[in-house]
Parts: C-alpha cells; structure tokens; sequence
C-alpha cells in the first residue's frame, strides 16, 4: 500500500498537496458523500465554493463517518480564493475536448498530479451538479480530465466523479516514483496576475479591436496552460508586457508631436 | 470508444451478458445511484435480491434518468435464483484476501469478466452496505474483488463501488480482444448441483465425523472455485462422487455381510 510505504520511507506524502474543490455545489447531500469518497483513497483537504447548503445534516449523513473531511472543509466565496497558492489546477469536464484546455483520461492524467504534488499544492476541480465547469472556471486550469462514458448517459453523479478520481490517484501513487522537478512552476496567482496584465495590454495596443476578447483570451490561456509556465518565465512575459505598454505609449506621443493636426480618440 | 466498436465489427456486446447483482440493499437511495452509475458506463441490467425498500420514490431521485434500469431491474428472493444461468460470478470483497476465494483487484479482474462475458452471463455481487456479502454469499463467486482503499477508512458506499468497477470495466473494455475460448463453463446450477452432490457424498462416507463441515465445504468451494469448471468437468466428477457412495454402499454391505455379529448405528 502506498500509505505506509511514504510513512516508512518518510517521503512527502502527495495527497497532503491536493485539494478537492467543488464549485457551487447544489444537493448537500453531494458534498458528504464526497467527502467519504475522498477519504477511503485517503485525500483529506476539501474545499467548497458558495455551496448552496453547508453544513447541512444532509451532507453528514453522507458522508457517513468522514466527519473530519466536512469539519475541515475550506468554504470560500471565489475560484480563485479556492486556488490559492496552487501550481497545477484539474479541472473536470464532460467534453472530450476543449478549445481552452488540453483534456487527458484520468488514466492519464493522475501520474502528472501525483508527480506535481509531490512537493507543491494540487487542485482537482469539480463544477456544479447540472451544468459543470463555467468557461471563466476551466480558464483557471491547467489541465482538463474527462471520466470517459456512455454516450447516451454521461452525466456522472458528482460524488461519484469524486470516487473515480480519487481511485485512480490511489491507484497511481501505488506504483509512483517521483522524477526530481528542475524547475519553479508558476502559482495560480501569478498565472492570473499574468494574464490580467496580457488582457489589458492587448486591450492598450488595440489589439481587441478587430478580435473578440473574450475568445482571444480563452485561446492564450490554452497556450500558456499547455506550456506550465514557470515562476521566472512569468517575469519573463509580463517584463515583455511592460515594455511593450511603454513603446507603444511612447510611439503615440511621438507620433501626436510629429502631426499635430491629427485628431485624438 | 467501445461502444461504437462493438456496433461497427457487429460484435456481441459484453455488457449485455453483465448483471449487477445488488444483495439486501437497505437504503433505496442507493438502487437508484447504482442504478445511475451502471448506465453512465454502459450496463443495463440490474438484480435486487430482497431490497428492504423497492421500487421507491428516494431509488428514482437518485437514478437521475436511468430510470429504465430501475423499471427493468429483476427482484429476487434468493440469490440462486438472481445467479440463474450465470457461468461467472465476481463478488466484491473488503478483504485483501480471503479464505473462500481468490481475490484480484478490479484492474486484474475486469479483462477477465469481459473475456467470460464475450459469450456468457456473468454477475458483479455486491452485498449489504453494513457488512458486506455472506459467507455463504461469497461461497457461490468464483472470484473477489477488493477495490484498494485507505486502511483507515475503507468503507465505500455501495453505489460508489458500483461506479468503480463499471469504470474499470469500461476502460478495460475499449481495449478488449477477446480470447476464443474451447471450452463450455458449468453453470451456477450446474456448480452448486455438484457441490450439493459432494457435501451429501462426503456425509454419506463418514468423511465429516472428523472435519467441520462449513470450514471443509467452503475450501473444497475454493479449490473448484479457482479451476474454473467446464461443463464436462462437472458430469465427471459427479460421475465419481455416485460411483464412490455406490462402491461404499456395497462395501458396508458386504462387511456387514462377513461380520453378522458387528452392531450397525
């Protein structure tokens, strides 16, 4: 069991760095039964954004001697509260694929969140019960992880997706080696700094113009998301950003000094 | 995905061959979720041996749209009679080993409950959510399937359970190539007809005056448990098993025959 094997070998133990969010989740119930999935394959940190009933003796009975996971639950009001201090978010999704995120099997995808959690914090998130992920939420993630399913009836309860998950993490850190990471990833707060500074860029130089922002966003997003940008990269592109800004501004001065007689907008 | 695949090569659908057999469920919540899980990966066929509350109103909330596999469910007041016809049953098991039965993990099983389902009934036999399958219960699988989990808190609810190894299935599914097989598997009828034939020849020879007779019927369930007996195999050793209580007869006759003086009891 890979439990005792990270107590004997005192390794890091992966599952301390990943959090399960689930966003606005409506059926209490939902939450408790989650909570005892989580904690039969041994994850313990949940966190909960504006669920609509919590605590709730519905989720207690769910959760059916998980207590502990309910009583430490994180609620927060916002994604990116939930995301604090993460470097690498999963994000669940019914689609097979995504314009905005690469999408993996969980077969796939839970030796790269083991090998990220080793030493950093790790969000697997999970949307609200009818509609999933909003596009803003999957924007925050980093990957897209698609429990494959009948087509004619896809819609997996969400404790259940919990379950599958977490199974396949318990599964894969059976047989997990740690490959030593040479560099710094990027938190979810610097990744979101950057793109807000990449947005209003973008917008200064008219780029947005002649492009529909809120796409165009969206597609950068899988760019760099695809890239998992370091922490020094980060510097990197918003230095680019900075100077960028600066030229421009400085080009239009100049060019207002040099033709005077062309009206401002 | 191999649903699709199936539909193309016109290949029997395994699926069709797989029941879940759900034993004395207490909580018709808990139908119903299973009853969800088992469609989102496909299955469709659902037994209930003795539910405490069925059909009812919580079963269907809780289906969320697989209500046809509710409708469609089997009620049964025994589990032989839910066992009808099968070739190859899987009971699931919280213990890593067992005294009865051979226990694998669901990655290991599952290939091997399409490659029997390729041609034959086989059934997925989850007991109680407070203590599992009976002995007697697991004494009729030919093999146990413990879903690895933390040893601190190993109790998955029952529906949960369900959609574990319904993924498992799944996933093992799209990648299944069917092994022809030469022989013909006993039956469960078939089997429990041979077992009931060795316990009464067992008796009839005096064998059980020295042993415990559930402790020995239960290792001898095991041993043929493991061969996996063709039908063939069954004709011939109850083949033996009449001539050994003939051939017994006949002697405890003619001693007495010999020694009219030894007193019979």
């Amino acid at each position: 069991m890979h439990f005792s094997w990270y107590c004997v070998l005192n390794k890091p133990n992966p599952f301390e760095h990943i959090r399960v969010v689930l966003s606005h989740t409506t059926h209490p119930g939902n939450i408790g039964a989650a909570a005892r999935a989580m904690k039969t394959m041994g994850l313990r940190h949940l966190y909960l954004i504006n669920p609509r009933y919590f605590p709730d003796a519905q989720a207690t009975a769910m959760a059916a001697g998980a207590d502990d996971v309910l009583s430490n639950a994180v609620v927060c009001s916002s994604i990116d509260e939930a995301l604090r201090d993460v470097v690498f978010t999963v994000a669940m999704t019914a689609r097979l694929r995504d314009i905005s995120i690469a999408v993996k099997t969980p077969r796939e995808a839970m030796p790269e969140v083991l090998q990220q959690a080793a030493t950093q914090p790790v969000a697997l998130l999970f949307g609200t019960e009818m509609s999933g992920l909003t596009n803003e939420e999957m924007g925050k993630a980093q990957l897209g992880v698609n429990i494959p399913s009948h087509p004619d009836f896809s819609s997996l309860n969400i404790a259940a997706s919990v379950q599958v998950i977490a199974y396949e993490l318990s599964v894969a850190a059976a047989s997990f080696t740690r490959v030593a990471a040479e560099t710094q990833p990027a938190s979810h707060e610097r990744l979101e700094g950057l793109y807000a500074h990449l947005e209003k860029t973008l917008f200064e130089i008219g780029f947005f113009n002649t492009q529909n922002p809120a796409r165009l966003m969206q597609r950068l997003r899988r760019l760099y998301s695809r890239t998992r940008l370091e922490d020094e990269e980060v510097n990197i592109l918003r230095g680019i950003l900075t100077v960028t800004t600066g030229y421009n501004a400085r080009l239009k001065k100049r060019y207002l000094e040099e033709h005077p007689d062309v009206q401002q907008h």
